[in-house]
């Protein structure tokens, strides 16, 4: 464990077996910077199967006393985690730029919003609703039949395997929702990190393995690895000590790990968030008063991030006329003004450019944001296409990862609906609407609802609030699991199962459903939710 | 909609589709007596692809309106369904007795049980926590960035198929726990009745749809099919209006409908009860001070419904010594005693046959029930071996369906425990412990904790609780999904999704989440659960 205790920042192109470094001697790959093309320093070795199964086997192994922590240990340990990444301070800020071509600003808010995450979790630990606590007491004298005292907790499904996202590289990525959630949980996490932010993901899970020793965790409660996600991500989806995945990617990614958890011995549950063009519905009224206006707003949302966000918009769906014309022709103008900006990944940036090109020949170009030599830009790009071509057409559906939208224009506000109603999943739906569109959109809504996990308002998608109302998440193919969430303090029940206890002597009952309620949780007694 | 409004009970032999009684064109099948052998009419036609088409356009249309039902409406809806069911009487039961070979007064029981179960779902539909209403007020204020105002509700995921269970014609059955909790939720249920009760299966179908009728529900919000499995069973569970699906049965069922859903475009949930052993654990201090006794109490579970529940207790494990050999001799004397009891269709008790005799040839028979020549009847078994054997042999550890039994003999507690890790997913796990045996039940509680869905002590596991605290579930595979319980308030879950508000108009906002809390119901108000 001799990284997990040495002060220094300098990278060293390791993995974290446990606590152990290990350099990986598969295929190495660095880092790039996507604004100048250039190799980033160390290099890092990807992982093989016996690194699967030294971390699989340290999870499991770690298992039994990490869920055994009390929820206020692991809500310090969580707590320790955020202070650590809050401490590096610079050193992560710098790096993470350099991976991501992502802005300062942004990055700066990204670890804001990962320390908070974790701190989220912590107080979600302290609260204990997570425990699902349900008592049912015995009533000996029931006829005909006495009833048995039955009580209900919620405990871990065990090891959990993360997938980083390249597109968040620290808050869905190694100490990102779906590591802060499965820990708070009182699962193992063994993470594959995204190739696009080695350096980063390395930073991060030395911070949280110092969280593990300062803090007394056993050694195997976390890991990191790195590796290709159809070798090495597949078999640690289908290591029989995993027992839940979360990732966060393309809807290619997320289908292949779906199918090979479904064809393990013991199926377990994966939750993928994969693919959305997050509609915007501009209502009639709204277009008459603020077309402009609205235009350049969606243009601020489309292009934040070069696009980059599972929730920017892609589609705006809206009936065609003098409103929406001034909608279409205010945004094209921003479109053009529009800079170009660094994509990701040379990968992603590729995609991107051919997602348009396919996009191109399918629908009417626009506008487009100004051309440049730099490399992996992204120009942003503006198309409008009517209801029917958009309907009998797979490339107008398809989701262009990058700032890339769709203006279809409508015939009526029936039309609006069949489009909705014709939609894919998806994670987020925008209406615009004046008070005079109300009524409209409340039938708007009611489709709406089906489709999608989150629905708004006279806003934009993108930047999704972490809190305890929050979905982030949706129908197929937006995720694999429409039941839950994975941003939000609900996100903590995709690695939970309830298990109930009938007639367990007093003395063997953990807190959380032990007579007198000793951590003050709410509690539902004969169905009727109390804090006694 | 003519079967809807009679008032007669003699049975037609026809589905119901949306109210209409339809007379399958496909293969006709009966009820059988399975005491006698001899068929019940009238004949059942299967239906075919082009009703499993109508029932689940059906179900679609009618999902708009109804999921938009109040809470309390839905509610007197699942109680009409239980007044319709309970005013059947003496015409139900004996159809259902005559269908199922089971006794009178089980049935009564399980009617009892039946109506049970709808009325709690009414209960918690008016308390109303199964809307997981959450609400994060704005927070306009807040710097760097202003928080919308975000709110939180669940909602139904729209028509669910249901596959009735031959062991409990009623309860698991047509108007069964999945149906209960599914209507609840606020999906239309399409259900395909299992061929051993068909008449049992058409007197509950028009119940339900007479209740439809009578409280004013879409037509298309209940179906019922007849059909075989593999056929219109896989039919139904692929058609793209299906969104989630309830079975109970064998694992090879169960598995094939998972198999199915997960090869669809947008796969779907899953809730597939399949296959439990439920081990028995009997510690040394009970053993000494009462073995004997608890081998009597072990063989009158074990027998009850001829074995036929899920929770029944085929595997008892315990320390080999005197204390385990009297359990033993008073098991065995108890099972010779027993007499025969008729098993719910030939194939069940052919299957029953069959895996008794593979279980003769893998271990030791210790005794057997008394013999008899009536058809389709059940001759108890117990069996013994030691750790070793059963720890590798599959034949040992596989489930046999009815009163078949097997006594693991371990070398010391710690074998008891590594036993209990190398079970599969259970059910339930019981443990009867003396005062003095509590330590070590500790231990091994931790480790049953991972392996069943419900933990017992001092009591026999058939007999499962319809309450608020009960998990009738457990990891893979006793269920495809140990998240979920199939029986209890919580099973509701299984059917619904969040969806998040972000800043929607005060006006088009769902009571659960609308300002005032006008339904009065617990709300999570900034993470904090309050009436207010």
């Amino acid at each position: 464990m001799t990284a997990s205790t040495t002060q220094s920042t300098d990278l060293t192109g390791r993995m974290i077996i446990a606590g152990v470094p290990v350099f990986g001697a598969g295929t190495q790959i660095h880092g790039i910077d996507p604004g100048t093309g250039e190799n980033l320093e160390p290099a890092y070795g990807h992982g093989d199967d016996s690194d699967v199964e030294r971390a699989c086997a340290a999870a499991a192994d770690a298992f039994a006393d990490y869920r055994a922590t009390s929820s206020d240990t692991r809500a310090r340990f969580l707590e320790t985690i955020a202070d650590n990444i809050a401490a590096l301070g610079d050193t992560l800020i710098e790096r993470t730029v350099a991976e991501s071509g992502l802005p300062l600003a942004r990055i700066t808010g990204e670890v804001g919003r990962t320390t908070g995450q974790l701190r989220l979790f912590a107080s979600v630990l302290r609260e204990g609703s997570w425990n699902g606590a349900r008592i049912d007491p015995a009533q000996p004298e029931r006829s005909p039949l006495p009833r048995a005292d039955i009580r209900q907790r919620k405990i871990p499904l065990g090891p959990v395997a993360v997938f980083g996202a390249s597109n968040f590289p620290l808050a869905f990525s190694v100490a990102g929702g779906d590591t802060a959630s499965a820990l708070a949980a009182g699962c193992p996490v063994v993470v594959k990190a995204h190739d696009a932010h080695p350096g980063t993901s390395e930073l991060v899970a030395r911070a949280i393995t110092d969280a593990v020793v300062s803090t007394g965790m056993p050694s195997g409660t976390f890991s990191l690895l790195f590796g290709s996600g159809r070798g090495l991500g597949t078999a640690l989806v289908t290591d029989p000590r995993i027992k839940a995945v979360g990732f966060t990617g393309s809807r290619s990614g997320g289908t292949a790990l779906v199918a090979a958890a479904a064809g393990r011995r013991e199926p377990i549950p994966v939750y993928a968030e994969m693919s959305s063009i997050n509609p915007v519905f501009v209502m009639d009224g709204a277009l008459a008063t603020r077309g402009a206006e609205l235009g350049r707003a969606f243009v601020a949302s489309l292009t934040m991030g070069s696009g980059q966000f599972c929730t920017n918009p892609g589609l705006v769906i809206a009936v065609d006329g003098p409103g929406l014309q001034s909608f279409i022709d205010a945004a094209a103008a921003a479109v053009q003004e529009s800079a170009p900006s660094t994509m990701l990944t040379p990968n992603i940036a590729s995609s991107y450019a051919e997602g348009v090109r396919t996009l191109s020949d399918a629908v009417t170009v626009v506008a487009r944001g100004s051309d440049t030599d730099a490399p992996n830009a992204c120009r942003a790009a503006l198309f409008d296409t009517d209801a029917d071509t958009f309907l009998t057409s797979e490339a107008a559906q398809a989701e262009v990862f990058g700032a890339s939208s769709l203006v279809v224009r409508c015939a009526d506000s029936q039309q609006v609906r069949q489009v909705a109603a014709q939609l894919e999943g998806q994670l987020t739906a925008t209406i615009h609407a004046d008070e005079s569109d109300h009524s409209e959109a409340g039938k708007l809504l009611s489709v709406l609802e089906l489709k999608a996990g989150r629905i708004l308002f006279d806003g934009w998608p993108t930047g999704v609030e972490v809190g305890h109302a929050m979905v982030h998440g949706g129908p197929f193919p937006a995720t694999s699991d429409s039941r839950t969430t994975s941003v939000g303090s609900l996100s903590i029940e995709r690695f939970l199962r309830p298990v109930a206890y009938q007639d367990v002597p007093k003395s063997l009952l953990p807190n959380a459903i032990a007579d007198g309620n000793p951590d003050g949780i709410f509690r539902r007694i004969d169905g009727q939710l109390t804090q006694d």
